[in-house]
């Protein structure tokens, strides 16, 4: 066993965060992570249970999977833990009946929903759908209920594309919050339920689980507060000053998924 | 005298707001609220001294005068105390150089301020810029910088134009905040620097004078804060619930700027 690595001991299964982790997203359909694909392969090999654990919400999860698997990836539609789906479940849970800001090639996944007359908005990732119209419009759903209900597919700041940085949708979140002095209700992470959503589909107790991500805050944070342990890597959106976070610490901090996994099997 | 107008007492000038007081602006223009036309030539004839005091980033003052002048109201450009010209003031003070991300035809006030290699953004009532593409541009702009400067003219949750409610600046520089994790410095209602700039262009001092705007936290709030009485109209983006405010109560009610003028005139 390798010093100092106590964080990876007892480890039965791993979450994984995809953008930033496995891959960088772009509009070219993004660029894998040096050695993510074979990490993948090795924890699979190994025995480690896995659920990748996305906030993404700019595809259907067939289509999301579809892309990782042309990247490289191994991985099937089960194995993804994603906000619009656990969206529909609150949905029809609590007789919403939502307007939908969200990317185009999201629109599938609330296929199910009552969409008539609606009486919350619900907000994604929506990219060029984030027009001032589209933003309007769900402002003045917002403002014109009584007890308006805004549901945010996560709360990222940004991340990274391979053409550069992006604003994710909690900025967008943010600004609904504020014209309408109203609290979003998040589903994603860094949400506990999504959290434990993605535990139970791994079928893993928190404190056997380990979450490995680029997000500090969502990630690493929202992770962390399920009772797991939580890794932050040196890809994707990460940036130095992170470790300064004056919050959230990571168990450790590992170059890519690759190290993280090095590590961890050899203290299988 | 009326009965219970012990606020109208002893005033010496008037500072207004002008969209949701003067008139509900919109794509063609907008319309005037009526009798405020004829209330600012009263309140010119009885010897008040009179500023409008407004967070209006849509257009230079000189366009801004020319359209409230086709309206039918008796207003000059050093009537008008507004951000964009606050700010640039403040951009030569500290040496600092814009990108801007505000409306195409308020771009002229800043024809005098060096824009190369910009190290601040400034922010105002962009509507149609207030792209994805656009949004994202200063965004980066801000992250990328060592330390991220945002000059936000005004924080307006959103306003009243003739079709309905739209998103004001305020938005946006949340949704900015939150992304680069920072705090915007208003130029503009209801920053107190503003107020007193508006104050020294009225040449009255703040317990001499009155705010009379739609806005509870930017005019009412910002207003109070500086010394001076404040009045709600119940025009513009008033809403009932605005007097249930947790944080500020206006020193009256009033249905209109008419209504208001009638009653501080009576008390002169």
């Amino acid at each position: 066993a390798m010093a100092g690595c106590g964080w990876a001991r007892a480890v039965r299964g791993l979450l994984l965060d995809v953008s930033g982790v496995l891959y960088d997203s772009g509009a070219d359909g993004g660029v894998p992570i040096a050695g993510s694909a074979e990490a993948v392969r090795r924890i699979k090999a190994s025995g480690l249970k896995l659920q990748l654990c996305t906030n993404e919400t700019q595809a259907t999860r067939e289509d999301f999977v579809r892309k990782l698997r042309a990247l490289g990836f191994d991985i099937s539609v089960n194995e993804v833990t994603a906000p619009a789906p656990a969206a529909c479940h609150l949905l029809k849970e609590r007789g919403l009946r939502p307007h939908l800001l969200v990317h185009h090639d999201l629109v599938p996944e609330f296929a199910e929903i009552d969409k008539t007359n609606p009486n919350c908005v619900v907000l994604g990732d929506a990219a060029e759908n984030f027009t001032y119209a589209n933003l309007n419009e769900a402002f003045r759903l917002l403002i014109g209920m009584e007890k308006p209900v805004l549901i945010s597919l996560g709360k990222g700041r940004y991340y990274k594309e391979t053409d550069g940085l992006k604003l994710d949708v909690g900025a967008y979140m943010k600004a609904l919050e504020y014209a309408c002095d109203i609290q979003a209700e998040v589903v994603g992470k860094p949400a506990k339920r999504f959290f434990e959503s993605a535990l139970a589909e791994l079928g893993v107790p928190p404190e056997q689980a380990i979450m490995i991500g680029d997000d500090i805050v969502s990630d690493v944070g929202g992770a962390q507060q399920c009772g797991m342990r939580a890794l932050q890597v040196r890809t994707g959106k990460y940036r130095p000053s992170d470790e300064n976070h004056p919050q959230v610490k990571p168990d450790a901090y590992v170059n890519n998924l690759a190290e993280a996994v090095d590590i961890i099997l050899q203290q299988l």
